[in-house]
């Protein structure tokens, strides 16, 4: 019997997650795999950009974590540097167009990962093409900033949205000694967090000498004679400017699976079933930043960029591919982030996500600290949590604080995951000693108000 | 009509909260109370010990969470330097003795809430009483140890016991420039994880410079002519000592109990209901270091003393005798702790508990990091898990590491709570960002691998 012949687009986290995967379950007689890649690099961390930029990662090298040499040498024909323009899903095969402008060619599939992730979004104003601005999404990206840094006079960095990756940046210009401005629109920056969370971020970034403008969009880049960027241009005027990163987040990248007639989801990614396989497609499957994800607490669609969705995704492509069973439940929207010494985490729901979902909720915020208050390095912590009405579901979690803080959140992510409600966190069996936290875990003290809420 | 009168025995964690929770509920008109303590502190932190006597907290102070005085202003008759020797239980009264020698009295109650807490094990053998030797429960053990530092010549630390007190004490003797031997009868040091485990904190305990000498019991305590600790027997010889800290555990202080014929189980404590009441005595209530709690994963009583459960307990018994309505629904098996950089961590069940249970289970032991392991700090980790044979649900947890390591129980923590499987434990969105987490969290890579076994 002929092999059968898998396709992965992307060579990225599901790509060859999912090409892994299926290797390890079906040997080269089986399973023929073809993996198509337009850049040069394979199953690189996108999110340590950052920290390579900042300077605390040595290299690029270190945040690819299998490089395309590995992944032929267990079987997996990597074609680097090869562009899929084409996907006929009739015909089961896809065309290619080499990078360097070289030739074009079909390749026919029996089965098919769309794994082309996402693109930043770039606002369509002027002067946004212009040398010295930058985005963080590819290590092309990355070393494209670090040759900006080592220009003469760069003294003075914009950061465009106060994201994820926008504060990740600000970070990173201000170890880089650069003057940080932040711009985002708007009323405060991190909006995966309520408004008044994002103060508490805002009022640490300030602290730590970031300006943080807020309400403000960017309207157009100024260039100065030598047709670099000067200046941002926004509604509360011009900020200059010797580097401008773009942090305003992705899109899914899937204008291949448009053109194919794939079906998309508001946000533009690519409607999967529980398998990731595309909605009434046998044998062909998506996941990663290019496919919009359940989120199990307000039932809709998101699209959610994150490495480590992604990398699940193309484990379950991969299992099933090779013949096991296997599927992706959903996202209850955990995300964790930091800025300097400050610790940023929310999962689930924040208000506006409730109430667009139809929920209606209570709210408790609390003050704590991250170990016994009379240990070394107790740090403080604020949490917001959001109950259902009448039930007492628990809903979302907010956490802003210091060494600590963020990764509480996994608490929450688990209690969101199992249904729970905040009267069942109040008796959680949470880790206590005195280096770790208070007798009272400060998730359990919001859960606490959250009931006294509730009831 | 007559105010009812609450007695409450103990004034650490879970008498005072379950005074303070009464007394937010029902004013002093309605609701007597009265709190019978026998030493000199009220509310102190028991599990700050260690630290105090390390130099890293400041004083006694610091570890008492509220004062006598403070308690007296929120209308609760605190009695320190009372003890009670005896519970009328069809009489409604108790008897009480002053500390200082003086008079006994009897005290009605319309409600009883016994906070006993528990006594330090002390091995019967010769010479255990010697000066030189510590117990680590009260505030008044802090400070004799803290004397014992202070004479001349003190230079060598037997630590017996090698559990949690032990490997804490172990470390504050380290911090104080003692050279520290740690005895353990068991087959390795941590007895609360499986051997395989706390080989690793051995390992990091000698690498430390801490001698750790298991399989052996301390058979006597050796003194000098000047009637003081001179060194430990044990089975494998001596071992010299200037200070000898008993680190062997506590059992419940049970005897008032006992002798007014209260129901205890197997391991000395007090058999309670959900909501914290002693079991068949209306109006009589127990909770923390002095009761037995429900392991929700092996459906067994434990004793367990730990000040979050004592917290737990006295909310819930305040809130019902306050006329509300609250339940202690049991716990996990959590426990967390640290010898210097190295954290321990553990919920559910180990092996052996799988075992006496019932259970049949498959194991899982996977290597990772606390971070993405290009990211500065990235230390490593070991996780085990335990899942059921069969239905895959998570039986266990155990993590020994660094930075990072030990509050990731806390996902296991809530797993076991919900009853999830290691299969559903896979998907769980989980924080991630490269200083916070690889793209697989630690738990997520041990509950893969766990998944896979139990497949």
């Amino acid at each position: 019997m002929a092999a059968e012949r898998l396709v992965v687009i992307g060579a990225d986290a599901t790509g060859m997650s999912a090409a892994s995967q299926a290797r390890r379950r079906r040997g080269p007689d089986d399973l023929e795999i073809v993996v198509f890649e337009r850049g040069r690099h394979t199953s690189y961390s996108a999110c340590g950009i950052p920290y390579w930029i900042s300077g605390q990662v040595s290299g690029a090298d270190a945040l690819v974590a299998r490089t395309a040499q590995e992944h032929r040498s267990r079987g997996i024909d990597l074609r680097l540097g090869t562009e899929v323009t084409e996907i006929d899903v009739a015909g089961r095969r896809v065309r290619t167009r080499d990078a360097d402008g070289g030739g074009e060619a079909w390749h026919r599939f029996d089965q098919l990962v769309i794994a082309t992730g996402a693109v930043p979004v770039r606002p369509p104003v002027s002067g946004i093409d212009a040398p010295g601005v930058y985005g963080v999404q590819t290590l092309g990206d990355g070393e494209a900033v670090l040759r900006g840094l080592e220009r003469d006079g760069v003294r003075r960095a914009v950061v465009v949205g106060g994201g994820y990756i926008g504060v990740e940046m600000a970070e990173a210009m201000l170890r880089r000694g650069l003057s940080v401005t932040l711009l985002d629109r708007g009323e405060q920056p991190m909006s995966t967090l309520d408004p008044d969370m994002g103060l508490l971020v805002r009022k640490a970034m300030e602290g730590m000498g970031i300006e943080v403008v807020t309400g403000a969009e960017a309207r157009a880049v100024l260039t100065g004679p030598d047709g670099r960027v000067r200046a941002v241009a926004t509604d509360t005027g011009e900020r200059p400017a010797d580097l401008v990163v773009l942090g305003l987040g992705v899109r899914p990248d899937t204008e291949l699976a448009r053109a194919a007639g794939l079906p998309l989801g508001d946000a533009g990614g690519l409607l999967t079933d529980r398998a990731q396989r595309v909605r009434g497609h046998e044998g062909i499957w998506a996941g990663g930043d290019c496919v919009e994800v359940l989120n199990l607490v307000s039932g809709a669609l998101q699209h959610i960029a994150l490495g480590t969705h992604a990398n699940k995704h193309g484990l379950v492509i991969g299992a099933n591919i090779g013949g096991d069973y296997a599927t992706f439940p959903g996202v209850v929207g955990t995300a964790v982030s930091k800025v300097c010494d400050v610790e940023i985490a929310r999962s689930g729901l924040k208000e506006s996500q409730a109430r667009a979902a139809g929920l209606r909720y209570v709210t408790a915020v609390v003050e704590s600290t991250s170990r016994a208050g009379y240990y070394p390095g107790a740090a403080p912590m604020t949490v917001k949590m959001l109950a259902e009405r009448g039930s007492g579901r628990l809903l979302g979690v907010q956490i802003v604080g210091r060494e600590g803080a963020a990764k509480r959140v996994d608490v929450a992510a688990v209690a969101l995951t199992a249904g729970m409600t905040v009267e069942q966190m109040t008796a959680l069996d949470l880790g206590y000693a005195p280096p770790f936290s208070p007798v009272w875990d400060p998730v359990l003290v919001a859960a606490r108000k959250a009931a006294g809420a509730v009831r």
